[in-house]
């Protein structure tokens, strides 16, 4: 059957189930719920430290096919996962799932696992690395589930994703398990993926290189929620916190890509007082913050909010003045970190407050403009930052869904080509986002925006920047690049790609 | 048939249901769980704002018979709740269950409503002034369901009381529903007892007299939960907020009880290092306080939290070094508030997090020493706060039967007379705290200690306090006042008192 952004989609996947197809970016099916949680508990009088990993897997009852999960605050500096499923190994569990929050290069050794039938499944926002070149290869023993970042806190609230046991990196904690990020050696910053995990896992075991005296303030996660606490030696590699890529591009292409981004956003209209934003933390994006900085300075504007992941860039912005508050899912940086702890407008937001479709109102709801990248963009405007053009997996969406489909103005920024290879394709090898969610695409050689936007296009036309359709940017790269090779039709599915409502959108076949 | 304080209660109560009759402060009944909520909003496209409280009324559908919930931290200035039954009544609703987690003199147009017929139904942790008084003559239709503190909470959210429309009062609030209680001019501080409200009740509407440009920071409850936001002139009268008794007593009797309670803390050997403790805001058990700090800087000792309702005099402790910690549920005075809003010691805890039974660590079972009052006390140590002596509702457990259940060394400090009345009863009027989680009674005449703490009454003696046997106690009282009339048998039952876990505990009967 043919979804919303006509994919071929198989009624039953092998291993994940029954199909939900995606039916476009608003379409509400089902009335959403929260779902029920029996409390399962030792009596709770105090002191909730266990003095193993193994012990705690055994008060929580693991066994042979539970689902497990983490989250990634620590990003490649993460050592709580690894130690985690080497322990399981060692004790010979098989057929665990894992619900991580994202995968970087750090958990290379879960390949093993996924080997030797410790791990047989897996769900993950986002995932690069040794794992994700081994998903693609086959050898997880189920397909992969793809949430976005809102997705993954609905699926959990809601029950579809259904949490044996949450593992949470815990920077800050004490005996009775009152956890926080701001503090301690493996400082991170708030713990907004481990949210909905600590308020719907059955069990929940806090694991901390800084057992604090009780109570642990202030309290992010509380002992409300926490079975366990197992004190280890780290959590990791702070540094390894740090984004990839939190510098601004130098590169002349990309500068000019991000003023052409500026300049779309100054014509939009949106730039005025009370405005929002949120850029990932790429080159060229952070490029585009640095140039709405300083448009915001000389017009005087004071804005609303800027959201996401979060770098000191942001946070200079915030002691500007030029907004009100961020909005921190997530630390890209120690200087993020280091504001969290001490400035109350920096505010701590769930994955679900951040970004999850089905509440009464998300974050990403109430943002004007959104900086996304791309590794892939078709004639529609479907974008795909989940496989590279051979197909193998790379990243995925993150919060990119989620804020495509929040923002009111949601902007690719992309070179043209890459690698040479051009961005804009008929097809792309993977959606991870869907066109009608997506206003423009901004290029070094021009601007397309999405026919839908006709009041938009006028904006910019009106404002003499270079708009063109996609076809003719298209045709620029192609004279550049030549066209493409069509990737072979896949046959065995390797990774089921949800929307955040958790319909599928697109599948990932086996390199 | 007979409960485990021995009162004799109906299987069935009409307009109440089936008896879930209390078996001990600690028997765990079926595995408890947390209920599943349907998400049942509007589109979410940002502004939340309405104009009037009948448009709030109308878009979330509140018809005759549902339930709708209100929270109590602007105390005897709170004017939301009246408010709001004023335009119910005014738009001929009929039939509607008011569950408030307190009710105050301030709330007498009540009982009105409940003349008219506009509430036929209440339920309150603490009820006191003309509502209460009514209630007690039979004004209402169906028995009042009293609740502790960490009752109410674990009703919520398990869906034994399931609220239909929640009306926050907001001191800070915006456009999308983002609320704290520590800034505006009604602010009352951190809303932990309109925490389980907001995240359980079909629908959710801030009422504010501080609509702030978004974002609200800090977020207390965000917009995830709430559905409406309704602006209003005020909320209500922020002197009213200071609990009638924050101020320690001068009276030479009651400081005598206090330092009699002072020394059975130092003798029972928990005023140690990381010491915790709890007491109330009346003037007796504020010189209990005032000792315990005097003992703490004389024995150079650093406590780990002070918690419940928060004063001044609390705050000072914390910034004394005293405490690591404040956990508060609830500022009983404007320096609470004040503290609150700058120190992130001072941590705001839900209701859930103070004293819910059934997750998996509330504040209370971490407390040391609670130091409670009591209107009658019988000699299996059972206490009254539900009744005065004739059978009139004038109070209620609020967190009365939590801290007790839950501190290591529970206190009731007590004058042994009042108004001429023994306090040592050989049957209180109303048990709200079963007496198996009472360790001591304190009185200026002597303290008697629960026999099963043989232990703690080892230790007083060691320590040269005056200990004697509650009989012994009662013998002097009564030698004062001669042996106090017994109340006739009741007849209607026009209250339920619910044990925290939901369990009956007691009734009370019209007078």
């Amino acid at each position: 059957m043919l979804n919303a952004v006509r994919r071929e989609l198989p009624e039953y996947i092998e291993g994940y189930g029954q199909v939900k197809t995606f039916q476009g970016a608003n379409v509400e099916q089902d009335k959403p719920v929260r779902r029920q949680v029996v409390i399962d508990k030792d009596s709770v009088d105090g002191n909730k430290v266990l003095s193993s990993l193994q012990e705690a897997m055994a008060r929580c009852g693991l066994t042979d096919g539970m689902t497990i999960s983490f989250h990634h605050h620590l990003r490649n500096g993460d050592h709580v996962l690894n130690m985690v499923l080497e322990e399981a190994a060692r004790l010979g569990f098989k057929n665990l799932k894992i619900a991580a929050s994202s995968i970087f290069p750090v958990h290379a050794p879960l390949v093993r696992h996924m080997e030797n039938g410790v791990v047989t499944g897996l769900c993950t926002n986002y995932i690069s690395g040794p794992v994700a070149e081994a998903v693609t290869h086959g050898l997880l023993h189920t397909p992969l589930v793809m949430h976005t970042h809102g997705g993954r806190a609905r699926a959990i609230e809601a029950g579809d994703l259904s949490v044996d046991v949450a593992f949470l990196a815990a920077p800050s904690c004490d005996a009775c398990g009152n956890i926080n990020g701001v503090n301690g050696p493996a400082a991170c910053g708030f713990l907004g993926y481990a949210i909905a995990d600590a308020h719907y896992a059955r069990r929940v075991v806090a694991i901390t290189d800084n057992l604090v005296e009780y109570p642990n303030c202030p309290v992010e996660i509380s002992q409300e929620y926490v079975d366990y606490v197992v004190p280890v030696a780290s959590l990791g590699d702070v540094q390894g916190i740090i984004s990839g890529t939190t510098m601004i591009t130098r590169d002349p292409v990309g500068l000019r890509i991000a003023q052409f981004a500026a300049e779309v956003i100054a014509a939009s209209g949106l730039l005025k007082e009370n405005f929002s934003f949120q850029t990932g933390a790429g080159g060229i994006s952070l490029a585009v913050a640095a140039y709405v900085r300083e448009m915001m300075k000389k017009q005087k504007i004071t804005g609303s909010f800027a959201s996401g992941g979060i770098t000191g860039y942001l946070v200079e912005m915030l002691e500007e003045g030029l907004f009100r508050a961020v909005f921190d899912v997530q630390c890209f940086d120690l200087l993020a970190v280091e504001s969290q702890r001490r400035n109350r407008r920096h505010q701590g937001i769930s994955a679900s407050f951040y970004a999850n479709p089905h509440n009464k109102g998300a974050v990403v709801n109430n943002l004007d403009v959104m900086i996304l990248g791309a590794t892939e963009i078709d004639k529609d405007f479907n974008v795909n930052v989940t496989t590279d053009s051979n197909g193998v997996l790379i990243g995925g969406s993150g919060g990119h869904s989620d804020t495509a489909a929040g923002a009111k103005l949601s902007i690719v920024v992309t070179k043209l080509t890459k690698v040479r290879l051009p961005i804009i394709r008929d097809a792309v090898t993977t959606i991870t986002t869907p066109g009608e969610t997506v206003d423009a695409v901004v290029t070094e050689r021009g601007i397309a925006v999405n026919p839908r936007r006709g009041d938009l296009r006028q904006r910019l036309e009106q404002a003499g920047l270079l708009v063109m359709t996609i076809d003719e940017l298209q045709e620029i790269a192609q004279a550049m690049t030549g066209k493409p090779d069509s990737l072979p039709p896949g046959r065995d599915i390797v990774a089921v790609v949800e929307y955040r409502d958790g319909t599928v959108i697109d599948v990932v076949y086996k390199v």
